[in-house]
């Protein structure tokens, strides 16, 4: 630019002004988004309507100096326009062949519709006829003109936009036209002299006619757009800074409305659906872009360009090759056709879903385009989830009758059912059913298995229900509040309607909606365009994963699904099972030990059992078992519905004995009652206050160990101890349990590769870090947990009551039990994590909270330098890729 | 030692023994605790009996060397026993003037009774009658010649002692003995010969008749016992090294049973109950100590020695003063005479009681023997609490009949009563009363403050009837959960013993204990003593003192114990109270604006009184006011209750009306109940969610504070916001709040000097402090709060279920929420003062803990270089007393 007319003044003052032909991709500060787009497609030699960018600098200078153009900036704009003009074979002003340009904002972010735009700059009274002629379209000629009035009018000269609305009306209802397309070109030249008697009246001047007037007003509004309330708000609350200043372009108006020759369409260089390598997108011919948008005209799928216009669809598909070669990804663009003449007005990478991010990742690199670490960070970690479960067809249209949590992603259909008993006869019978439930119990836990999916009125992500059903991967949806289950009539109403026993519903757990009837599906796969990429990423991880898994048909999942062990057994769950929970109870309501002895003899029995079949599914890889974990009181009756019925009995004075039994029951509940059972009587407190139940886990988890290993089943148990926030307690836990080992061990003739080691969910864990590492051989970050203690916050009670609001108001940037909270739950890790090493250097450290699979989670797990993350089987691919974009995203920062 | 005989052998090897005379008092590692004490009391000049000491290193090489004495060890020993020898005029084995001797352990730390002792080593068939002979009492030398034997066999032979028990049962049997004391010198001489047949029989050898022998062996004994399991354990459980070992003391013995010229006895050179200058103590004479002990004969108080033994009394008298002079300090002493001649056995500080102390420290002080900054070390803390509440008298006897946790200290006499409105009656009618309530609720406050004290069957130590109790000065008793209390019947029983309204009773809270009848009592008082002390620990403390008060009575009484502001005045006790309850729960229940604003502007009227009242009262000082934080379900009735009413009008069908309206009220609670209501919807989270309360509440203090200002009080207020865990919290409750303190202020055209700043109780706040300093102007730590969520126990759960079974179990030092956990807690304040000083240099940082007022902790808030502490009104003198000693150690550790 600098030298283009060779006038020295310019080596005088800064380069405020870049026609597109100077810039680069990488000037985003200077130029803005959209100028530094539109220099790099120009760049890459592509039909771009010419056109030029006034600098960021130039409006940041524009303010300095109390809202006029720095020294230069006009000249340098004007020299520009000359070249603009000589490229486009236009002159702006020029009767016959007028030029016609846009002046839009662009600033380093994107801010989308928070500053302004003039189109049409360059229209008056002379121009207009001009382009009357060239279109051969006064309709559209005139309609551009009251509109470029109009749009100035609001902008430039900062109109009420009322009147002019009030006059087009006036001018609708004056000519019987029903639309503002309707409007005859007669009407429109009218509204042209209403709308500037408009500006009149209102600013007391002329509307300019002077297209080079119009440009300097319509640059210095657009300069001042960047200070108007909406986008200081939004720079607010987007954390954008207020120092960025936005850059002008100006470029050349260019119309797909000039006749047959010419048109305007969208199109992807490969299928976004499906990933298939070949254009897809659609098509007008005689129509501007705002014709495809109104749907009034139906557009022409892109293939049909070629026998309509054969060059320039050649010309096109050129050029989607050469934008691809050049961006190395799918490409998104907009285009118009003057006259036969192609021009690109936008590309950028075109958004894909699940399956085509896939397979357009592994095409790409099998072409040569991109890296094996490329194609791992092109597919977005959370997409792949949806590829693990069957999803609603985004193109259905369906009845939503309520909403929950998504507790366990996928869509299911089904009849629904009110009982788990129902549940499993209707399902061995061969129909499909979802379980509707006010909330799930562990008697339910086999008609969970036979649903499609499950529904529950109550309960939020850490219900029963939910850790079930991702446990198991079926689709869950809970907490709907909005429905009323009446158990009893075997129904569900939800507003005004109602579902009965066997109506067809369809729940989707990736969205928490409950749907009324069925609806199309798309079917889960692991297409080996997913496996090929989960292998790139294995091999660019640093991170191990496993899952979190309590039962061997969980577990078998998990290995399938890659997970490099279990990180997460919970042993609690197999007391919940519906043949054991009597035995439980008795245990923890007996009186004396020899009943107490009796009911551990027969638990171990069942313990013994489930650890067998894990270990023996865990062949060769490590499985941590976290010992007995909730308050026992979880394991009895709910001291509300005992309050009910011994209110009831004594009323009724029915049966005395049950009355008895139901008050003596009543009274051991309350005694056992906490206040705020997340911080009581649970964990290790537990086996150090009876020590009898945890004792009897460790001799299940050993002999199991043990018989399998004569069965040449290679094991590798890690026992790990809960919530422990003092030192001592793990001590003590420890001593008491490594006898036990050691003992089973003696009398099994056996020597088993095992290692104790620790949950850190405690806030003071974290703390002391250094000194609970002197017992432990591993952590596990409990997160779920240490989120609850660190924020204070019970999950239960916040995400209905404050928390989703405090997402929603942005108090918090996210919802802590979903993605870690880097700065508090992340510092207290830091700082386990270093007084750890100083302690044991090797040891090793991992996560097991619901965290383990969130990607961003897994960044902030990658960058504390974990050993593994574990999460639900059906999140391991997740975590995988996970896992790599976040070693691959530090390896890049690192360098 | 080293060149008393001259022998030059000596010098090859170490210095295993010392004389008495040799040694110091700082040299506790290597003689230990006695060895020390005897070496100091020698160089004193104070008539020790002789002895010498072998040292921790003699133990320590006699365990290397496979339990054999160190070279030279035992030439050292038999020198140092020539010495004695010379020095107590008697020599071991002498039949006419035998040495007899005892053989001690005496490590560094004390291990009392852990390690063993062998006394009257020396005695022989010739010597015990040149012993018989010196007494003139045949009795007592074969007495002593068979204890000697039964203890030699015990401790230095390793025998049962069953055998040694059994003969002296039969030897009592045979002759008629009803105790040991009625045997005959003929049965003990006796006993001596079946004695020494047990040990024949037991070892195959017999009796060491050889005083060397003896010696040998017993040094030998003492030596190995540093290694009982006992020892062991003992050393384990207190963290003593056990590398240490033992000294083992060999002393002379002297004998007060040798005629009417002998006594033996035990004084304080002050009265350690009342602090009187004068000795005080008692003696018997021809006695030996442990008849002093048995309490056979009573004994006289040591002024009647005058009379008995002039010379010896002033000797005594001389002494007890040199050592007073000598250690500066009330000393606690034990004596022997033996034939006239004054032996000090022991010589200690003495404990004293509350009073005691405190005289004792002034007076020391103005007699020019200690400074004023030792006056203030001189006292402990927590014993000036007592000073404070009538105690009961520490020498009366009573019946115990239940025992709950000590709430609220002092004891306090009264007729049972059982409702609140039955207190305020029989006060009225000049009766004292104890209030006994299965718990206290808002509405019995008044009935509380006109009790003396009271008595409940369940809660904890944060409980309303423990908050209120200690914020009035009450005693308090909370869950005694051995009474039952018969709300209805008037009465409660414990066990077998039932009181009725009216019964007198007495309760303790300073122990926990409830008492049946009335019990003699000491009042409180502050003496002019207590005031002396007090200021001159205000000149010595660095952190302020201020009180946690919710009412204006509580406040005064802050004050005149010498309060410098209020750092917790809780606004929702005033919520609770009868009057404003139910406008609370119309404002919470309110189905409309309309009813919300008129709730609303009636507690604004509440409110204002209530801080118009605080403030005025503490004119001149800062009042800390912390906005609303329970839970708003705590202001309505119970979920339980409503549930077995609306049950049983549901079955007996009475009342449809009601029915309907506690079914509704019933859905409501249920809505607002938690699952753990620690950690949900309380504190800032509630003032970001409903902000009509907080602003209310604000407005309410600004306009208190305006008036006041008008009419010359000088008020400060500090606006506390709760619970704040994330930085945005606290910077929108800030922002809503200080637009309405701006609005009052314009509104009255007044300026109030106030500040903003948050309590810091939630972990996260530790860790981003650096944050949320951004927006404090102060901190005050909740360390209840912050233990709670930082060990994961909640208080109301953990105390009764597990927390003092890991006290008693010593997984925990202490209790966390009695003394302030110093590595987790204490840990997570360090990072938060560091952050918050980071961002805010001068940011005021005080404590509103219980933690406040307890000296350990109080001790970690002045090293931690808080501004503050803040604890309840009667506390105020003890933390003023434990923040001097704090600073006063702390400048004495940096020195």
């Amino acid at each position: 630019m600098r030298c283009a007319n060779g006038d020295n003044s310019w080596a005088m003052t800064k380069q405020w002004v870049y026609l597109f032909s100077q810039g680069t991709a990488d000037m985003r500060d200077l130029l803005g988004g959209k100028g530094a787009g539109c220099a790099e497609m120009t760049r890459a030699g592509l039909p771009v309507p010419p056109g030029f960018t006034i600098t960021t600098e130039a409006c940041n200078a524009y303010y300095e100096s109390g809202e006029r153009f720095p020294d230069g900036m006009w000249d340098q704009a004007m020299a520009a326009l000359r070249e603009v003009e000589g490229l486009a074979g236009k002159k702006l002003g020029d009767v016959r062949n007028p030029l016609l340009v846009s002046v839009r904002s662009g600033a380093k972010f994107s801010m989308p519709g928070m500053m302004d735009t003039v189109l049409n700059l360059g229209l008056n009274p002379e121009t207009v006829e001009g382009l009357a002629n060239l279109t051969g379209n006064p309709r559209f000629a005139y309609d551009a003109y009251r509109r470029f009035i109009q749009m100035f009018g609001k902008i430039v000269l900062d109109l009420e936009p009322a009147p002019f609305e009030k006059e087009l009306e006036a001018a609708k209802t004056r000519t019987g036209a029903a639309s503002d397309a309707e409007l005859q070109p007669d009407a429109l030249k009218e509204l042209v002299t209403v709308f500037k008697a408009i500006v009149k009246r209102a600013t007391g001047s002329d509307f300019p006619n002077d297209p080079y007037k119009q440009l300097e007003a319509a640059v210095g509004a657009v300069f001042r757009s960047w200070n108007n309330n909406r986008a200081i708000a939004y720079r607010n609350n987007n954390n954008i800074p207020h120092s960025l200043g936005t850059a002008v372009n100006v470029q050349t108006m260019v119309f797909g409305n000039m006749g047959d020759d010419s048109g305007t369409g969208v199109a992807f260089t490969r299928n976004p659906s499906t990933g298939e390598k070949k254009l897809y997108g659609e098509y007008l011919l005689n129509a501007q872009g705002e014709d495809v948008v109104a749907g009034i005209r139906t557009p022409q799928p892109i293939a049909a360009l070629e026998r309509d216009l054969p060059d320039v669809y050649a010309q096109f598909q050129t050029i989607a090759n050469r934008l691809e070669q050049h961006y190395r990804d799918v490409q998104d663009m907009e285009f118009t056709i003057e006259r036969g003449r192609l021009f690109m007005l936008q590309t950028r990478a075109g958004k894909r879903g699940a399956e085509a991010a896939v397979k357009i990742a592994v095409d790409m690199l099998h072409e040569g385009l991109i890296t094996q670490e490329e194609a791992v960070l092109r597919v977005e970690a959370e997409q792949v989830d949806q590829l693990l479960h069957s999803r609603v067809d985004p193109n259905a249209k369906y009845d939503v009758i309520a909403r929950g949590t998504n507790a366990a992603p996928g869509a299911a259909t089904g009849q629904a059912v009110f009982s788990a008993d129902t549940a499993e006869e209707w399902s061995k019978a061969g129909k499909r059913v979802i379980l509707v439930r006010p909330k799930t119990d562990p008697e339910d836990y086999a008609g969970m298995i036979a649903s499609q999916g499950i529904l529950t009125s109550t309960g939020g992500a850490t219900s029963h229900a939910a850790v079930v059903a991702r446990g198991v991967g079926k689709p869950c949806v809970v907490g709907a509040e909005a429905i009323y289950v009446d158990e009893e009539g075997k129904r569900f109403t939800a507003g005004s309607v109602t579902v009965n026993e066997g109506d067809m519903i369809t729940i989707n757990g990736t969205t928490g909606e409950v749907i009324l009837g069925e609806v199309p599906m798309i079917p889960p796969e692991i297409s080996s365009h997913l496996s090929e990429l989960l292998s790139w990423a294995d091999q660019a991880r640093k991170l191990g994963v496993r899952a979190n898994a309590d039962y061997p048909r969980d577990s078998e999942k998990a290995r399938e699904l890659g997970a490099e062990g279990i990180g997460l057994c919970r042993t609690e769950h197999m007391f919940m099972e519906v043949d054991r929970l009597p035995i439980v109870q008795q245990l923890i309501l007996a009186k004396d030990d020899d009943t107490r002895r009796q009911a551990l003899a027969k638990l171990l029995e069942f313990q013994r059992g489930d650890f067998v079949g894990i270990l023996r599914v865990m062949h060769g890889l490590p499985v941590t078992i976290r010992l007995i974990d909730p308050p026992l009181h979880e394991f009895l009756p709910s001291y509300e519905e005992l309050l009910v019925e011994t209110t009831t009995l004594r009323l009724t004075g029915k049966d005395p004995q049950r009355l008895k039994e139901r008050e003596d029951l009543l009274a051991e509940v309350a005694q056992m009652r906490e206040a705020n059972p997340m911080l009581g009587l649970r964990g290790c407190r537990l086996g150090i206050l009876f020590p009898g139940i945890t004792e009897m886990q460790v001799r299940a988890i050993f002999e199991a160990a043990c018989i399998l290993q004569k069965e040449g089943v290679e094991v590798h148990p890690e026992i790990m101890i809960p919530l422990v926030g003092h030192v001592n307690e793990l001590r003590i836990e420890r001593e008491a349990l490594e006898r036990v080992a050691q003992q089973v061990m003696e009398e099994q003739g056996a020597k088993i590769d095992y290692k104790f080691g620790t949950m850190i969910e405690i806030p003071r864990a974290c703390i002391v870090a250094n000194e609970i590492a002197g017992y432990a051989e591993f952590f596990s970050f409990g997160t779920n947990d240490l989120t609850q203690m660190t924020f204070g916050f019970s999950r239960d009670d916040a995400e209905g009551k404050f928390l989703l609001k405090y997402v929603e108001d942005e108090i918090l940037p996210s919802n802590p039990f979903q993605t870690l909270d880097r700065d508090g739950v992340g510092g207290l890790m830091r700082i386990a994590i270093d007084g750890a090493r100083r302690t044991r250097p090797d040891i090793k450290l991992g996560i097991c909270g619901e965290h383990g699979g969130d990607p961003r989670s897994i960044e902030l797990c990658n960058e504390l330098g974990l050993s593994y993350v574990s999460c639900s089987p059906f999140r391991v691919p997740v975590a995988r890729l996970a896992a790599a974009q976040a070693a691959l995203t530090k390896a890049e920062k690192d360098r």
